[in-house]
């Protein structure tokens, strides 16, 4: 029999001690949604305060919360409603759904089946025999039908019109650009952050919290002006592994150890916007406790790559041998807003001011249509459409006494006289650009998954099997358990105003008097809390309590009146356990 | 022409300043979805954080976080697959859906339309010759049909299920019970909390983000044992206005000023624990700048609680002249469980152990088959049910030679030492017990809504007229905003070292060095900031700067190396501006 990986441990752990679980279970559940328990929940706010501190308040941008359901324009505009779609085979034995291209690349040597062509994808079915893998019945000969992601609903009773459930945070940003940039007073750079549900109706949901249909996405749409870079300078001297294009084409390829700033100078990272966020984002993920020994930073082969992306780098984490995605970085050029520029009234631009106004030179003409009327009858306006357009494209046609304009494959040659070119001085005060869009964007339940997969630990205390989280108080749910020795009054009044004490000092407590005090231990030791303190008899006496690191279980006595000071700062990490003075040794 | 209404000064200020505004406006919108921009997002990001600090953790109490998209059985189990409805009437010309009780409540006498039966709601509507709001249209002998408010959708392709999304977040909480339970180890009372999206698919949304599609909730399920009482020592002397039932039916009924306690003691608060959360939650609405003397608490009347509720409040605002609900105290009974007890396989109760193991008495039967078989037939089994119903009904029916039981209306005589029958001694550590549930419901968004709408403020300043947003330090989006005079490398320099070290003092800055000062002054005033910072060239000389209120528009000259200790003293309310030594005073 084959050892449990860690996963199916953590899974286990999580469903136990109130991280997570698949929802509704008394019901039998659903594929792929999930609810977080007290200590996920507090360990993912945990997490999204920390990412709205770093890429909200910490780069100054503004933070928006947008309805999940979106009316369909959007999603046509936006390109979901036709292209958001996974390819779908259905078992003709047991009926069961699954991704076409998924069984391709599970049972044959292709690799990016999602972006060969359907046909093909049948053929290969066919060809390499393949089976549904919930019941073995041949798949070949069956359809494989595009099947669109988005939840689909109505809006509305009678008169109702579809919406959708939003596939991404992100549009729910885009749409309202008319109206955030005033809010930015339309200057760019500006960035619009938001953290929020998203959906996807995945056909096959897998892998607990890692491939759910409702997950948490915290995203940040940075606008800027296509010609402007950004200082690097906070960041050229991160180090990241990178795993570009080039290394995963080639045969021996392998994952490399730089910095930012050479990767983007050598060209590694051809867009420095993106190489900004990878440098903030490697010193970010290891402060929430993503082991830096297991991520790296895996740029998209041409053929994944949306085809507006000028760039895009995932983050990826190590699960039991596998990468996962638990990021994208993808510089998406003026796509997002053009396209609602273009499916809607509004103007999806900013107006750019020139530091000074420009004076330009502009040619035009006025044509005498009482010479063009009689000369050219109902061609006449072609004409002067020509006559516009020439002078625009390539004045010195105008040089002569005469213009050649050409009239569905036949020239006439017009007196310039009587086109009415001129060439005038105009001032422009600046112009309109489609800002381009660099996107960071977070799952946050892949990240939930990561931190604790990371934070996994096994070891032997006292002769006995120890599970602990090794989680960074930066995220941990509680970061002190306070426990009276025994059910006894006097224990439980000390206890409880030392916690009481810990709180008003802003650490998150965790009262404990039920159970034999080394099982109090175990439970916040899987509980992932990094301190424990114990109130004893002797406490009542000498106004000191033991207190317990997680890690290393070790134990000092330390006096309760220096509890909190002292706590706060093991908390800030200005301070070791180990330097700590024990009352005892 | 009327004097424009709070509201709507308020909603433009709203749309103007980025509190919040309709959704996807480039698109034309859809009733009943709002963007909160980035004002309104940490305005609802700090409300509920100060729920989550009073409710969860102030409390003990834990907090999960569910999916939104729940599947069907959940709700048959519930029950709002087939109750959660309004009355829907359209429009025979325009086609314009509309709320048939809403149209009868706004035209007649009538006053809780929603609790008649749809025949008598058509009777009205068809006596009464109601028109169309919209069109003006009769709607007499238009059928009235019940529309259910969940937004429907299918999970999952071909093999689809139905899903709705959550009218409500609780039903993430209830189904989880026999999970969450296991967290508490089993003991009542205990608390779930959950802050989350839910939404109702309305006939009509109106009124901004009063009534929505979309919105978010912070509910608190509170199971306890029934036989518990809580503890009202906390607030029994707080004051509050009560709007009981008595007073809504009586002829000149009024709200009455109480306490608590009180009101507790002479029954107009039925239940205990709704006396507990209305007590705690007055001083909380105060606590995030609702207007005491804008706020009630009003008694459900019988035709509006829901048949399970044993006594039931809504917390309500005044805004414009009309009073809206805010949030709900109900107490729910084990109406919650017991449904999905009943619709599942798992156990939705609690074993309570006794402190001392009961012994007690059983009466059994254990039949002689040799006898009831030959004597009865196909009717033995029947009989030896009836027997052990019996035993277990009225043990002294077994007291003479034989018993009498009733097989379909037929009277048989069993000799009693042919049943078996016999009393024994059993020990029981505890039983089964279902708890009930208290509920404290909030709408986050109405909350949002009623803060600004209290903190709208108009005044006239130097002789111009002034808006502002009179919010509490607590909730305000940004707490300083910091200035540098005017664009100057040295004031900007002075006033981003400023900005930084009060960021780091933990309050929430505005940086702004666009437009004049008075500008400046004024735009922080509708967003609601406390207090400006201002950098001048006198401060390069004399280290200090120009602080002023927004509320008193006083200024005060302040040294900057105080800075951080003081404005942290005014957000925390353990000084006043008005005490502040002014330098220049």
């Amino acid at each position: 029999m084959s050892e449990e990986s860690t996963s199916e441990k953590l899974v286990e752990l999580a469903k136990r001690r109130g991280y997570f679980f698949q929802s509704a279970g008394v019901y039998g559940g659903v594929g792929g949604f999930y609810t977080f328990g007290p200590q996920g929940a507090s360990l993912k706010q945990n997490i999204e305060d920390a990412w709205r501190e770093r890429y909200a308040v910490g780069e100054g941008h503004m933070e928006i919360d947008a309805p999940t359901i979106m009316p369909e324009p959007v999603f046509e505009a936006s390109g979901h409603l036709e292209g958001f779609d996974d390819m779908l085979v259905e078992c003709p034995e047991c009926g069961t759904s699954h991704r076409a291209d998924h069984i391709v690349e599970d049972n044959t040597d292709y690799e990016d089946a999602e972006s060969l062509p359907i046909p093909e994808v049948e053929e290969i079915v066919a060809e390499y025999e393949l089976v549904c893998p919930a019941c073995g019945a041949g798949l070949a000969g069956q359809a494989v039908e595009r099947f669109n992601l988005m939840f689909a609903t109505n809006i509305g009773p009678g008169d109702s019109q579809p919406g959708y459930m939003r596939p991404e945070t992100a549009q729910g940003i885009f749409v309202e650009f008319p109206r955030l940039k005033e809010y930015a007073r339309n200057q760019l750079p500006f960035g619009v952050t938001q953290i929020g549900r998203a959906y996807r109706n995945e056909i096959s949901p897998r892998r607990s919290i890692i491939r759910t249909r409702e997950f948490t996405q915290a995203e940040l749409e940075l606008f800027i002006d296509p010609e402007d870079e950004p200082d690097l300078t906070e960041v050229e001297d991160v180090t990241v592994t990178l795993y570009p294009a080039s290394e995963q084409h080639a045969e021996d390829g392998n994952a490399v150890e730089t910095t930012i700033g050479e990767a983007v100078a050598d060209g590694t990272i051809a867009d420095p916007w993106i190489g900004y966020f990878l440098g903030i984002s490697q010193e970010w993920y290891a402060s929430v406790g993503v082991d830096t020994e297991r991520f790296r930073y895996r740029q998209h082969l041409s053929g994944e790559r949306a085809h507006y992306a000028a760039d895009c780098w995932d983050a990826e984490s190590e699960i039991d041998g596998n990468w996962i995605e638990i990021a994208g970085f993808a510089h998406r050029g003026d796509y997002d807003l053009s396209k609602h520029g273009e499916h809607s009234e509004d103007r999806f631009t900013i107006f750019n001011q020139y530091d000074d106004p420009k004076t330009v030179e502009r040619a035009t003409v006025d044509p005498d249509m009482s010479y063009l009327g009689p000369e050219f009858g109902s061609d006449a306006q072609a004409v002067v459409a020509e006559l516009e357009a020439l002078a625009e494209r390539d004045r010195t046609a105008f040089d002569g006494e005469t213009v050649t304009v050409d009239l569905e494959g036949e020239p006439s040659e017009i007196p310039v006289e009587k086109t009415g070119f001129s060439v005038d001085e105009e001032t422009i005060a600046g112009e309109h650009v489609t800002p381009h869009v660099v996107e960071p964007s977070f799952g946050v339940d892949r990240l939930v998954y990561t931190v604790l997969h990371h934070a996994y630990r096994e070891d032997e205390v006292d002769g006995e099997k120890r599970t602990y989280l090794a989680l960074d108080p930066e995220v941990a749910p509680t970061f002190v358990g306070v426990f009276p020795l025994q059910r006894d009054d006097d224990l439980e009044a000390r206890a409880e105003a030392i916690a009481s004490d810990l709180r008003a000092a802003g650490l998150a407590i965790t009262y404990d008097d039920s159970g034999a005090i080394g099982r109090r231990y175990r439970r916040q030791d899987e509980v992932g809390t990094p301190f424990c303190v114990t109130v004893d008899y002797e406490s009542l006496e000498d106004d000191a309590v033991t207190v317990r690191e997680r890690d290393s279980t070790a134990q000092k006595r330390l006096p309760i009146a220096e509890l909190p000071d002292t706590l706060a700062a093991l908390r800030a990490g200005s301070l070791e356990f180990a330097e700590l003075e024990d009352l005892e040794g």
